[in-house]
This record gives structure tokens, sequence and C-alpha cells, in this order.
């Protein structure tokens, strides 16, 4: 565990002394190995991320994948020691990438174009930086770029990034603009890059990429806080065609730059001491967009007061759930997670509701906030339902994104993952109907019509062209032999199915509710009797007949074995249970799945796990079993749910850069934290009621949107005090390990009396 | 000269049998070898130019230029056997290219989706076609493509391309949309392509290039008339990133495609002679954009009244000159010179007013008709003093397009050749002014206002990283040891500062005239006084020692030699003649241009020239020596102005398909013919007095926007009597051989008394 520096920033000087929630955020926590965050600086669901890259090695090697790249899926990797600049889009938490559009990076001394080599860095225009000389909070990051002396600060709008650079004495002093930089880049990935320097302290463009997201594009304003005194750029692409454009020397003081690989140079004269600040505004849709932005929220150049805006915002969000703890560590790791689940997603609109949709037309939001990145596959399971309670206008709107994303769709689907207006595939199931359901069922239904929402579920469920969903529809299962991962998909589609199946009952049409609920009991068309584990079937019928229950690689599954997998019947657990040869049975299945010993070889052979993300053969790192720890509930063993869950929090969330057990996920990961600490858990969303745990917080005081409070206490809370006697919501004593939604929105007193012993 | 089928379409079935000036426009008139015109169907000033490609050949052969590519600038060459497509965007007479937007074609057999050689058609989609089987009028053109027994008929609103197909019967008929095709076409010029199949008649998309416009993106909306039954692409493309679009089979019935080498196809059933319609509407900004135009021009299938309807606006704007003529062939020759001055520049917005500005950008042009596509260099010379007299409106429109170009140019200039919101910066000069200059000193100001126009050509012509206009500034001339091309450069800026001046004299501002009325002499730095022609100098001052007269390669001048382009003073003729040693001298000096016998090795080494485009010496086919046969009135022999004018109507002018001595090059070779024929032609835009010369019609009444009428009769007309014996203004005699527009705008009656006799 890398512990370091960690209680460094503790102390901001000229900021109160008194301890803020946003004291406790750490952005270094998960920077490290596969956490995947990034450290910079950002607002809650803001626009811009602004953050160091130490890389950006390609996607690519030799026409191969190279592994190496998931390293650098956030842009840092903590273990890295150079700097390669500071770009302004990051997802957090992700397995796949995209983004870090716009890369900037200071230096001094002759100009290099290159990012150099983290061997040699000296070879390029990156730096070294140390970590004692570097520090991360909420909306704020800052580093000393030792090769060239030069102290770099960021912070962050919603859309616009702010850099203050201050240098040496020096009168080669530059800043470079880089469109070839980019996270996961590849050859190809440059669809297009323009820029234009409108006069000497103001640069317009834009960055065009086909990646992940196929089709994408991000446009931007930037402002230097003074005048550059030379500027030019290099366009390191062959068989360009240039045209009469031969007229010029494009290379220096020429004000237009286009094609696909563009580095772009601005010269200073800097004393020492001298600062040059730069703001770069985002837009989805023009570089008229941006400079909008960029007017409306932030026109002037007092750096200090818009970071300290952006930690008043971090505050106020974070400040709606007050939490005491055992220590400062679990309030490190608890607003951490508040912090990472508010990353995400993120606003995608101009201050005048302008986007790109997914028709690739400019639309305009209505009423509401237009979000993008929409990992679903994880965030549908914690995050939202999280949203539910914490940020329900929000969530709403983002409710208000998916459909207008369905709208736009040309599938006629919901988003699977969605960014930048973009469809990009990723994963499996239709989980935008688990968030519109739990929504919906909830009662959280604001700025959209529930039965319009109902209508696109129904017809994302359909589309038959979809990973399989044809002979899911036809056969009631997705054969694997027509169509890999195919018992993951029938879980899911019969869990996203059941969803449906609830919005139809609650809206009175019984036609879908038939048809869906049909679909939901799906699972059971892939229960193999005779191993007890979900197994793939073949289009014959037959179950296939090679079949590892422990790998992840070619099993009919997707980030998760059959141990992992086959629990997912969160819609009917007393089934799975039943099926699993009921609670007694199923109960010494959940311990053996806790606590197996792996061989190594399953390790070297699985992608995004390390013994770090796992317990037994239980893969928290990834998401299918996040639900497995709440099943003892079912089956008649609650006191095992508050063991595990306590010893899931405790094994993998540390406060440290290398604390995450696993991707954060765009925040699911954070969620799952959050819900275990405060006690409680969506295991199905779509339903309306969340199973109790145990809480690892002593108190927590939640503010909701509606105005009332929920107090969480645990009283007789300790490390080993990780059983829950007693529960009273109100002084009234809850006789099941459940507590519904309504009874939360309510608000009022949830106390769970703790103790060492379990009770049986 | 090619000469069969040009009178067969002039009987018209269904359409009145009295001939109106639309019956006697030729659109193949220029297809042929170097006229670079098109055939297809257009409406005036429209922003589609459906039109046959004949063959697709890429720019590039082996990384290096491919001259054949000249041949298809405007896609199609009447010598070709096949034809590749039919796509909806074309320049009319330009010497280099681009375009060729969104090719369709209708197959019908196995799908090929690879046009194919011209050798062996069989090899893709193309079809063999004969002329025979072909027809083209203004606003319409019909061709059988034998390989396929398909019939194709294309019409055209402003915004919309209309195809009508008649198949076969067949039950693999097939559409196909090849994004991969395009005019000066190479490996890198295809930036991005996206296609949505929004349902099973209607297709949107866009297609993005860089090529002479470096960053250009057309949009498309396309419906058919009756559904197809099913389709697909191909993504001819290595290295393309998939990522999880694998999920999909994307080559059939997947309805989102994206990358850089798309080619769709629709399957149809067909029977005998049985039809489908293709609506393909265009837009600068927006696919949603196109759906509106599409919409609003042609919304029906009404295929016959959208014909008519084109051939009414032809008529109707053609009618405006009613001409009398010695035969059917000048009346073909005027009225089809007529047409292709209304080409272009061309509509580029949408029917809200919706266009992308040079900034990249959507804009909206607020009560006035955005235009692009201007070539600057050739039409100021004649097209945009034409549209002074026949087009004041739309020229006003056209400079208020510059002027928005000028605000959006990072540059902070002018255009130089503009097309599709790009600066292509093709050839030299800033001949924006003069056309400026031309309306504003005839009083064509309208919508916009004169003193800013007067700003922006003087801060246009102050851009010292142009094209040599630094060196030009500070001493007087370009030296062609730093800037190629230099005499030209500076004969023509001396010409557009002249233009400059007299804005500024008649605006008051005392400043700029005295400013650019300085620069307006420079032509004088270039005169070698030792050879009597402008010749080269150095930095140093002295001229360049070498000096080929005849040669137009690395000579000083481009697309002229020194014998051409050392006339090019227009603005001061009299100073030139003068410099020339005085009037007798310098008519002998015109009369060796016009008689002096080339050597072969001349043509061998002069692209862009042929026999066909020179009489002597003087090269019509280009555009620098357009004024010279009228300086014979300055030089006290205004009867060899009408005897070299009428030569030049006669020998460069025929009603053929290869009847065109040069590239139209956007309607200025029109332009030149138009003028010339009505007996008088503006030597000097700028100034609003136009030399007189020998009208070739016998009368004309030109019906002007100011509501008044100006007859020009010409009588005792004929082939021999080709002097003018006295010209009578409303009875009146015109005691020089110049008329001034003021005169022309008054309206009334010019009278050329013609003689077999010149006038010495």
């Amino acid at each position: 565990m890398i512990r370091f520096l960690l209680s460094a920033v503790l102390v901001i000087p000229g900021i109160s002394a008194a301890q803020q929630p946003v004291d406790f955020v750490r952005p270094m926590i998960g920077t490290a190995r596969m956490g995947h965050t990034y450290p910079g600086a950002t607002v809650p669901f803001g626009m811009v991320q602004l953050s160091p890259d130490t890389d950006t090695i390609p996607y690519e090697m030799n026409g191969q994948y190279n592994p190496d790249v998931y390293k650098f899926c956030a842009g840092y990797q903590y273990s890295d020691a150079t700097i390669t600049g500071f770009s302004h889009t990051h997802f957090s938490g992700t397995g796949h990438s995209d983004l870090g559009d716009f890369l900037i990076m200071p230096t001094t001394g002759p100009l290099q174009l290159n990012p150099g080599t983290a061997a040699h860095p000296e070879s390029g225009y990156r730096s070294r930086f140390s970590h004692d000389r570097e520090s991360a909070e909420a909306g704020y990051y800052k580093v000393m770029l030792d090769d060239y002396q030069v102290q770099a600060e960021l912070t962050a709008t919603n859309r616009v990034g702010l850099h203050r650079y201050t240098f040496p004495a020096s009168d080669q002093s530059h800043i470079i603009l880089d469109l070839t930089a980019g996270i996961y880049n590849y050859a190809n990935k440059n669809v297009w890059t323009f820029v234009r320097v409108e006069n000497d302290t103001l640069i317009t463009g834009y960055r065009q990429t086909s990646g992940w997201a196929r089709t994408r594009t991000l446009y931007f304003a930037m402002t230097f806080s003074k005048p550059f005194k030379k500027y030019g750029h290099r366009n390191d692409e062959n068989n360009v065609y240039k045209g009469f454009y031969r007229k010029f020397d494009q290379t220096a003081d020429f004000p237009e730059m286009a094609g696909r690989r563009i580095t772009a140079w601005f010269d200073f004269d800097t004393k020492a001491g001298g600062q040059v600040q730069v703001k770069m505004a985002l837009s989805p849709v023009s570089t008229e967009g941006a400079l909008r932005n960029l007017q409306a929220e932030a026109p002037g150049w007092d750096f200090d007061a818009v970071r300290r805006k952006a930690r008043e915002a971090w505050n106020g969000e974070l400040s709606k759930v007050q939490v005491t703890a055992l220590s400062d560590d679990d309030l490190i790791n608890f607003y951490t997670a508040l912090y990472h689940a508010y990353l995400g997603p993120t606003t995608y609109m101009d201050v005048d509701g302008a986007y790109r949709g997914l028709d690739q037309v400019n639309h305009r939001a209505e009423g509401y906030t237009n979000y993008t990145t929409f990992s679903l596959w994880d965030t549908y399971r914690a995050l939202h339902p999280l949203f539910n309670i914490l940020q329900p206008a929000r969530n709403a709107d983002m409710i208000r994104s998916m459909l207008a994303h369905y709208d736009q769709s040309v599938h006629k689907m919901l988003p699977v993952w969605s960014h930048h207006a973009n469809e990009n595939w990723c994963m499996i199931g239709y989980h935008s109907v688990s968030v519109i359901a739990d929504a919906i069922m909830k009662g959280n239904i604001r700025g959209y019509d529930a039965m319009q929402a109902l209508e696109a579920c129904a017809q994302t469920a359909r589309y038959k062209k979809y990973d399989g969903l044809e002979y899911y529809m036809k056969m009631g299962y997705v054969p694997e032999d027509k169509n890999s991962s195919s018992v993951s998909k029938t879980l899911e589609y019969a869990y996203d199915d059941w969803c449906i199946a609830q919005v139809a009952q609650k809206l009175g049409r019984k036609d879908l509710y038939d048809e869906f609920i049909a679909r939901s009991r799906n699972y059971r068309n892939v229960f193999d009797p005779s191993t007890g584990f979900m197994r793939p079937r073949l289009s014959s019928g037959a179950f296939r007949p090679a079949f590892d229950v422990l790998s992840t690689h070619g099993q009919g599954y997707i980030e998760g074995n059959a141990w992992n997998y086959s629990l997912y019947v969160p819609q009917y657990p007393d089934d799975l249970i039943a099926l699993g040869g009921g609670k007694k049975r199923f109960t010494a299945h959940l311990d053996s799945l806790f606590t197996m010993h792996l061989p190594d070889a399953f390790f070297a052979e699985t992608e995004d796990i390390t013994r770090d993300g796992i317990i037994g053969n239980y893969v928290h790192g990834n998401e299918p079993a996040h639900h497995a720890a709440y099943l003892y509930n079912w089956s008649g063993a609650p006191w095992k749910t508050q063991e595990r869950v306590r010893m899931i929090l405790e094994k993998m969330y540390k406060p440290a850069p290398d604390g995450l057990g696993g991707n954060d996920d765009c925040g699911q990961m954070s969620a799952w934290y959050l819900f275990s600490a405060l006690g409680f858990y969506p295991v199905c969303p779509g339903s309306t009621e969340y199973a109790l745990g145990s809480p690892a917080i002593k108190s927590a005081v939640i503010r909701l949107e509606n105005g009332r409070t929920l107090t969480i206490e645990a009283p007789g809370q300790s490390r080993a005090n990780v059983y829950v006697k007693t529960v009273t919501l109100n002084g009234r004593k809850l006789d099941r390990p459940a507590i519904s939604h309504g009874e939360i929105m309510q608000g009022g007193k949830l106390v769970f009396q703790m103790t060492n012993r379990p009770s049986h």
C-alpha cells in the first residue's frame, strides 16, 4: 500500500482550519495500479476533467493491441516518474478508454514537440516529477515539473480548465498544445484537428477522433493571460495534400492549422516566478459555444477564486452527507468515494443547453442538464440508485439525457455505454432500463414521461440485432455457439426484463408486463442442475460440454466466472436459492465463494483481476457479484452479510493511491462503498427495497433534496463490532433485513445496534 | 469539332414548340477536352450540380501527381465511354478540382461495390453508355446505362438533386451510394463519412474531405420513392478500430455506417420499366438542414414537375436578354454562355439561411443569399461586371458573402478562391477588391456598408504573409528570388490597389486613396525598357538576367507568358502604351501578339494550352490577356479591336462539346463571350467604363433589374461586317469607343452601325 503524502494535503493554507468533508477527499486514491481514477481538477459532474497524463503510449504496437495501454485509462499512473502534460477530459475508473483531449505542456529551453519516452524524458517535452512536489485536492492539482522548474497548478469550472504555470526566468518558455496526444491513441484515431489563432491570446479549434467513441468531436477555446511572442505548429503527417497552402510558411505565425497530426507551440518570455495562465473551455458543438462557456464561467484571471469556488462546489455536495467514523482514514475513504461517485455522468452541453446528439445533429437541452459518460453496465447497480437518494434531480436529468439518446438513436435503443454523442456498445445488457425502472419505481419521475420511458425500455429490449437478443427472444436464452458471453447476457437480459415488467405493472400496461415478466424468468434456461451453476447452452438446447467454473475466458461469461455470475438473479433471490438447493446449501455455496483459494494460474490468465481485487473467489474488482455478499440475507444468514460486507469494505478500499481493489468504474465501486458503509445496498435496482448490511460509519446525517433528513446511527460501532443486533427506524424495530426507499426518503432515524456477536 | 447530337435535343416533347432562350442551351458544350464544364442538372446559381461522372481516377499515382486527373475536373469527359455514377456537386470549368460528393449509381445483377476500370467496365459498377442515348438540357440530363439497361434521368432544385431510374425487371436491382468516390480523390482525402439509415426510405449522412478545400464537410438527406428490401455497406479501410461494434454484423442491415471508405448499397426488386426515384438534399451545416431543404424544395415525387420548374427558372433568367443573331449556332453559343455564366457562384446556405463559415462555425445569412465558389482570379474580370448589369441584386449578395468570409477569416482577408467554408488560396492577387470596387463604383451598394467593405479591401491588401505582399509593400514589387510568379503578382496587386484607391476616393478616404494610388503604379517597377516587357526583378533591384518571353515556366508569370502578361495594366492603358513606345509601336506589338507563329515546343511544355485556345501568341484559354484585344481602342486602332474580338468569338466558342478554347473558369470565358457579343467589355473593372468592340448579335433586348430596358441593335450585321462605323446611344453618337455603366443602366437604344470596312 502506498501511503506517503496522503496526509500532507490535509492542511490547506489559507482555507479554514476546521475540517470540512472536502478536506477528506484524496483524488490520489485509485491512481495507482487498476483504480484508473485521475488526480486532476474537476467539479461535481463537470465537463472538464483537467488532469496530468503520465504517458501517451499507443493502443497498438506493430498492429497488435498493446496491453500496457490499459494502465493509462485515466491518463495517470501513480508509479510513473514523468508527466507528458495536462489534458482536459478523462474517464474515472474505466477499464477501456478514450479522451485525453487538448494536452497542454509548459516547457523551457529548446523547443521539443514530441513527448519523448519515460526512459529518456530529455528526448521530448515531458518532465520528471516527484510525488513530494505534487498535491491534489478536490478541484485543484499542483505539481512541480522538475525538468523545467515550472510549477503547474490546475483548477476547473464545469466547462473550463484553468492552468497556472509559474516559470523560471527564460526567453525560451513554451506552452505546447499537442493535438496528437490522447488516451488510447492509435495511428488513425485522430480524424481531424483544427486550430485557429484568433489573436495573440485567443486560440480556438477542435479535435475529431474515432476510437471508443466512433465519431466524436470536441471543440475548444483557449486563452492565455499574456500575449505569446511567437507561435507555430508541426503537422507530423505524411502524404498530406498541401495545395495552394504552399504559398505560406505554415510552420510559424500562420493562424490556421488543420490536419491529423498537429502539435502547436506558443512562446513566451518569462521572468523568474512569472506566471502564464491558460484557460481552456470545452464545447460539444462549436468553438463559438466554447467561447460562450469561457465567458460565462471563467471571464477573469483570478485562479484562486476559481479554485475556491470549485472547492466550495465540492464541499456543498459532499456536506449533504455528514459522517462521523472510527478514524480519519474512514472519513477519507467515505468522502473520496462520494467524490468519485460524483465525477460522472458528466455534463455534456454548453451553458445555453446546446449539445451534439447521437444523430450527430446539434440539439438543445430545454429545462434540464444533458449528461454523457453512461457506463451503465457498471453504474446501474449502485451509482444510479445512490443518486435516487442523494441526487434525485440530477438522476432525473440523466434519464432525460438517456431518453434524448434514445430519440436520437437510429437503432432505437437506450444507451448501453455512451459518451460524447456516441454509443460505444461496451459491455452487455440494456441497463438503461434498470436505471429508468429504479427511478420510476422510486417515484423519481420529473421532466420526463414515464409511459414514454417505458416504451423506450420495451423498444430497446426488442432490438433483434443487438448481441444475441434475437435468439434470446426466440429461444429464451442466448446460445453460446451463436453469441459469446451467452450466460452473462441471458442473466442480465432477464434481470433487465424484470425491471421493465415492474414499470409496466406500475403504469398498468399489462401487455408489456406479460411480455417482460415472462422474459424475466429466462435465467432458468441457463441453469444447469447437474453442476449447480449457470452454464453456457448451445442452440441445440444442450449445455456445452466443456465447462470451467473458474475461468473467465470463453466460458459464456464476461468479467466474471461461473462462480460469481451464477449468483446473478437479483430479481428472484429466493428462486436462485431454491435452484441452489435451498438456504443451507446456498449459504455454504456463498461461503465457498468467499473463502476458496484460487490457483496462481487463475490470475495469470485473468485481465483486470489481481489478488488485490478478490476475496477467495469473490471478485469485487468487477461488478457481477457486487450484490453477492447481501444474498446471505435471503439464505437466512444476515450476519454473514454483515461480516462479509465489513470485510470487503476493509479489504477493498484503502486510503492510498493503490487503495482500490479494481477499476472504480465511473463510480460504481465507490457507490458500493457508500451504500455499504451506510448500512444498506440496492441488491435489485428496480425494486424499492434495500438489503440491510453492516454500517461502517459511526453516524451519518443525510440532507435529502426533499428537505427531510435521514440520520443513521451505529451505536456500539467498532472494528470488531461488525454485527448488527437490531435495527430500528424511528424507534420501530425492522423485522427483516431490508428497508424501503419510501422509508429512507421519509427521513428520520435509522439505528443499527452494533455488536461483536453474530445473530444466528 | 464534335458536332453530332447537339441539335437532337432541340425538340423537347411536351414543351412548347415556340423556341425559348432555354431551348438554345447546350450543357454539353465544353464537356470535351479542356472546357471542364459538366452536362448535368442544376438551376441558376444552385447548390446542387447533379451530373454524371465518367471516371474517378485518383489525384496521385504512386505518390506522384497524376496529370490525367485534370481531364476530370468536372467529373465528365465527353470522349469517355463509361459512367461511374451521378454525383451532386461539380465545379464548372475549373482547372483544379474537388467535390463530386455523394455518387449514386443504379445497377442490376450481382452487386459490385468498386467502380471498375474504363478498360474493363464489367469489373465494377460502372456502365457503358453512348451519346446516342444521352441528352442534356438546362436542368435535365438523361442517359441509358447500357450495361444495366437502366435509364437514368436527373433534375434539380437549388438544394435537391432528383434521380429517376427506370429499371428492367430484376430481383437484383441496386442503388449504390459510394462515399469513397469524388473528384480529385486521393488516399487521405476522405477525412470521415457517416451514414444513417433512418428508415426504409430515408438516409442521412455527411462526407468530410481534405483536398482543395482543406476542411470541408457536406451533409445530405436522401430518400427513395419506394422502400429498399435490404441494404448494407462495405468499409474498405484497413486498420480501422472496431471496438464493441464487433457485436454487430455491420455489413448488412446495420443502420449506422461511419469511416473513411464507405460504399453503401440498397437493394430493390424491380419490374420491367419500374422506376425508383431518389432525392438527395444537401446542406452545408447538418443532416437536419438537409432534411429541411428536402421538405422545402422537393416534398413530393413529381419528377417532371421539378424538371419543368428547373427549366422555367433557367428560361426566366435567360429571357432577360432577348437576342437575335445571324444563326441558331450563334444563339446556342450566346445562351449556353449565359447558362454557364449563371452556374456560379453557387448558393451556400440552407433554406433557413444557415451556412458554415470560414471559421468552421455555423452562421445564418440574414436577409441575403450566401454564396460560395468564388474563383476570383478568373471571375473578377468579366463575370462579376456582367452581374452588375444582369444580376446586380445577386452580385450584391455575393459581395455580402465575401464580406462574411472576411469577417470569419482568421487572416483577415477577403476570399482569394473560396468554396464550401474554405479558402483554398488558388491563384494570385486579391481580386475580391476588384469585385467590390466595381460594384461600389457602379453604385451597386445594397445590404452592405461601403466603408466597411473598403476597410476589408485595405486590410486584405496589407496581409504581409500573403504571397510576397510584404516585399511588394516594402520594395514596390515582388522580387522573383523571394516569391515566384513575381511579375504576375506585382501587376495584379497594382491593379487591385488601383481599385481600392478608386473606392477610397469615392468615399472620401484620402488616407487610403494616397496609400493605394501610390501602390497602383507599381507595375512600372517591373517594366524593363530594354526589352519592352514586364520582367522578373530580383531583390537586389536588378532584373533577372535569364528571360524567355514565350515560356510560362519559371519566368515570373503564371498562366501566361511575358507577351500576354506584359499588357496587364488595365488601370492605366495610356501609360502602358507610353511605356511601350507610343500608340503606333504598341499597335504593332499587339498585332504581333495576335499573329506570331509559336513553335510546337511551346505547346509541349505549356499545361492548359493547346492550339485551340490560342490565336498567334494570344492566349484566350487563360485569362490574363482577356482585355488585350480591347487595348487597340487606346492605341488609336479601334477597328483592330473590332476585328480581333469577332475573330476570338468565332474561333474560341463553338456549339460543340469541344467548343470551348479552354477551361470555362467558373463562367469567366462565357462572360467574355457575352460582353463581347453584345459589343462592349469591362477592360478595367472598378472603372465605370466599358470599351466598345464589335457586337456579334443582330439585336439584344436586356430587361434590367431597375425596370429599364437596354436595346442593342447592329444594323448591317453579317459575318463580314465586323467593323463598327458609328455607335449611337439614344440617337446620340458616341464620340469615343466607350460607354459608361450609367448610360447602360439608364436603358434606351444602343445602335452599332456595322460595315465591312474598318474606320481607320
